[in-house]
């Protein structure tokens, strides 16, 4: 199977969210993608890009619109989107409809990276391998499964996706 | 996407050496698949089984006529085996060769997943990822990648997995 | 050398937060020091006690007075106290004042345990093995250092501890 | 109280093994040290000199007169010994021998460092606390506790360090 060039757009989350020592509280700093993918020994040929560093609380319907237009104007045609996990499944329906020709993975953490028990090396890893075999739409990876964008949903009092 | 029921045979390798604090040495104890599926929030239905605990340089021909034996009569379609990553090209060659009906993934890792640097849970992600969504054949997931049996070996001097 | 029992009075602090997935943010579930004094395969006789669990910025004079009391009224001669950093100072002062006849040791970490670059399993040992061996009085165990409770302050620009 | 100049003297050990992901096996790259005390936050002065990387059981006569040598010849009256446990004892004597004019503690792990659950970083914060209050000698600082090298051994069914 060629391995084909992966683009991923950094946006934030619960993933990269730091611990700040002096204030006690969480923030974003630098994303972990290339600590992780070390980590994972991952050998794809992958191209890191901080597009954005928000908790997705606090997305705006102009921060979706990036999203999509440079998962548009990047010139992989297989992106992976790490993204907070609250409003993902908003984030995944806007790439559907914006970014039809494309494969787009987005996956995200319930725990920060930075945080020993973390699940986003796990969740990294498999969106990344889906974003090498799955065909063109937008997906969610999480919880160890895949949705297609326009059957996802967060269960808030859970903290788990599911199908809707 | 419905979830399939996958079922995961361990069968040793890297993946689950432990180390022994009176001898200094490696050893296997137990898998750690539930852990890692618990750290990586994982809500697909997973059948853990372990099969044996064997280095994959001491895996016999009867060893992995076992495994073929046992991805055939399992009930379910798609399946995940951890493998140590030195012979599992050859399994995976076997695997291809003797259940061609079903889904099968091989993964493993090159640290063991009881020490803080492993790659097995993202390894892990990929592979559960990938099992649910692949055609039937036997792959293999390593270095966030995918390979089909046929044409995967491991290059010892680097430790990385190729494409032949 | 005679290894006395210890007792390590619990009170909160960065030391024991935890990260809540559901809402993002940090809070106190239970005491981590069971897991702690196992990982560090400790063979002294300690009794951990959760006194409380607030973080030093909340604490009161009250509080502070519970703590006094506790260490007075323990069977024990020789006591951890682990606290949050900001007010660790001003209840070592307290203690020296209130319980000038035993030996209390607080520690605290900049980084929760349950995260995985803590400096609590550090400060930890250093704590338990200086209540062995320092005479009566109240001491600061942080930053590899050991501070008497009247010449300590905690520097809040470089979160790090001064001899004053 | 005054903060003396430390040196941490590396001569191997459980402490310091790391995994050799290509061949399976434990070996010695470079000492974790300076990766630990930053960890630890530790702001005490400190020296840190690998002086061999041997496991104990293989220490010779020759290696411990080393070790003697250098604890004599150092600028520092205090010092901390990383050491492999099995022959910890044996060293602690010859350095109570050798050097009775100064302050050594030596300290070790019964996990490598390397892996997530290494007692090392609390058996650092013991010794390099000890180092600093202890009266000339030399001590064993492991598993919470303080012996004099006199009377110190380590009891091999067990793993733990105890008092003769």
């Amino acid at each position: 199977m060629a391995t084909p060039s992966i683009r991923v757009l950094v946006t934030g989350g619960t993933f990269d969210k730091e611990y700040d020592e002096l204030t006690g509280r969480l923030y974003f700093k630098e994303t972990h993608l290339p600590e992780m993918l070390r980590l994972g020994r991952a050998r794809v040929e992958v191209r890191v890009e901080t597009l954005m560093m928000v908790d997705s609380l606090d997305m705006t319907d102009a921060d979706r619109a990036r999203i999509v237009d440079r998962c548009r104007s990047a010139p992989e045609s297989r992106l992976v989107v790490t993204h907070g996990t609250d409003t993902m499944a908003e984030t995944a329906r806007a790439l559907a409809a914006g970014v039809p020709e494309k494969t787009v993975v987005l996956t995200g953490a319930m725990i920060p990276w930075a945080f020993g028990s973390s699940d986003g090396l796990f969740n990294l890893g498999g969106a990344l391998s889906l974003a090498q075999v799955l065909p063109p739409g937008a997906w969610v990876a999480m919880n160890g499964r895949v949705f297609p964008a326009a059957r996802v949903r967060k269960n808030r009092e859970t903290g788990v996706f599911e199908e809707t």
